[in-house]
């Protein structure tokens, strides 16, 4: 019998945590790669969260996977077959391959892989998570020497690396890990500076008293890729001007969230729009006041820029003013005329 | 009777709405200034949303009022006493006067207004209101021409700036206030594209579609005055790379939240500490991904950086490994071997 090859597919879509039926196999022959392709025979396959968030039907920050396609996911393997000039037969690639024992792939999408780097580095240290943790920590956690980070799942290939780089930085890092034996890894392994279990701590508040006492200059960054619980233990931890890269929110891939809160939404869209949500305080910009006046003070004098305000006579009268304020019931600018 | 001063206080901590029991009255004499102060007889003071927030007994973004503090806020007033050299009596200064029909400031906290421009400008559209949307539209809505900006509160001073200032740059604007006459304003005065009366929809997913309905091509920035069911029916709406600046969330400051939503104790403390919170996903920045291989390759071959791995053998047992790698299972990195 000729070679065969292997697939795992959707089989359908998974309610909350996925079973095994909710996944399909199925075994084919091998295909022919056409002009420009590489048949690979696949030898390690990487598996990640966000695969999760593809099996569902809902858009997330990329297209859903159809029922019966092969599960999506990167691999690493060598060429067996090829009609591309530049990836001969032996070539170890990297690439999409899928949940598959083969890949037929467009040479532009194999990356051709440094035989002297491990192999599974490419799926790990040195592929897609390392370098998510490279990008996001320079980008959007912007460490500066003497800050504390916090982050969940901290011994995962994305949490050992910020981990890493945050401490090489000369940030106080602080691990969230489930488990003694992690909390262990977490220091020992990645360096960080403390790690608490987050199964040791049944609800937010009791896992914040000890967020609290890991982190006694509070947190500037802190790295999301659960949300739930630590998100919840954190937030009120955060220094001024901290940054939040939002990153993964795995605490909520599978749930079903009830009406009444509404944070996995907001939180989740946040990830999957790739938004950018600032706080700001007029109060730390006053230095451009100045350059707001010369540009617009004229604007508003040329009638270019309206304006409406709500005049209460009487200081007597402010409370009422301003009672009213609260509940949407001026208009315009509201100000007390003494 | 020598001329008298009268301020109102924080009498006690509101519970919610505030009522006017919650407010105190005191006359006192005229206080004198010292050494390079002067002494301010308010004209016009400000109201504004913020205030609220100082009420509480909380951290917000500035410390709390004592009980039997004078109500904070800025007034504009002219100098009727003076012992500093620069304010001569007369001269027309604004400062946070708080709510009091006099006040004491330091020269240096007085800032001298311009004669030609409308007292009341101070306070509202040249003032803290006027300062804040065009700060933050540029530092953090950075619009360009051709998005969609959504605000509610649309017809206050910081909405009405905000929908002006967009509109100027090429921005379709959409208006969300409360009731058919602010709607009317924010077209006819203000120049939005479109106004709807968050009052005419019950609930998030009502106001949800008439936002579809007014934003054909999605959501790029939604400036945050209120939070609540505004921005519950935003989220689903915004475009990928969309910007939140978050000014004020209205619809929480007297609200006691339930134990269930967590959302606003996170979107309040994303206002209050200033925090940048970025979703990102590392697709994205694929052109990095040479850059990044270069600087940690060499680390990770000189052990520099750490990793671990959690390897399963045969594509068979791919999906239990994912499984348990959703429920925090794994240690190190997932990856399969075939």
């Amino acid at each position: 019998m000729p070679e065969q090859m292997t697939r795992i597919t959707l089989a359908r879509r998974p309610a909350g945590t996925p079973v095994p039926e909710d996944f399909g196999h199925e075994t084919y022959p091998l295909p022919e790669p056409g002009d420009g392709e590489v048949l690979v025979k696949v030898e390690h396959l990487s598996l990640d969260p966000y695969m999760r968030g593809r099996m569902n039907a809902v858009r997330s920050y990329s297209a859903p996977l159809e029922i019966g396609e092969t599960m999506t996911g990167q691999g690493i393997g060598r060429v067996v077959a090829s009609k591309a000039d530049d990836l001969p037969v032996g070539t170890l690639v990297t690439g999409r391959t899928g949940w598959a024992s083969h890949a037929v792939l467009q040479a532009a999408e194999a990356q051709v892989w440094d035989e002297s780097l491990p192999q599974t580095a490419a799926l790990g240290v040195l592929g897609m998570p390392g370098f998510t943790a490279w990008t996001g920590l320079r980008e959007y956690g912007r460490p500066r020497a003497g800050e504390t980070l916090v982050i969940a799942a901290a011994t995962g290939p994305v949490g050992a690396m910020v981990g890493q780089l945050a401490k090489a930085a000369g940030l106080r890092t602080v691990a969230v890990a489930g488990g003694a034996e992690k909390c262990r890894i977490a220091v020992d392994t990645f360096g960080f500076d403390a790690a608490i279990d987050h199964r040791a701590h049944a609800d937010a508040s009791s896992l914040r008293k000890a967020l609290a006492e890991a982190c006694p200059d509070g947190i500037d960054i802190y790295w999301e890729n659960v949300g739930g619980k630590v998100l919840e233990a954190v937030m009120p931890l955060m220094n001024d001007h901290g940054r939040i890269p939002v990153c993964g929110t795995i605490a909520w891939y599978s749930g079903t969230d009830g009406d009444t809160d509404r944070l996995p939404m907001v939180w989740r869209t946040v990830l999957t729009r790739r938004l950018s949500v600032n706080g700001f305080i007029i109060f730390d910009h006053w230095d451009g006041y100045p350059d707001f006046l010369r540009e617009v003070a004229p604007k508003v004098t040329a009638g270019e820029i309206t304006w409406l305000e709500d005049v209460t006579e009487g200081l007597d009268n402010a409370v009422d003013a301003f009672i009213a304020l609260l509940s949407g019931g001026n208009t315009g600018k509201a100000v007390v005329k003494l």
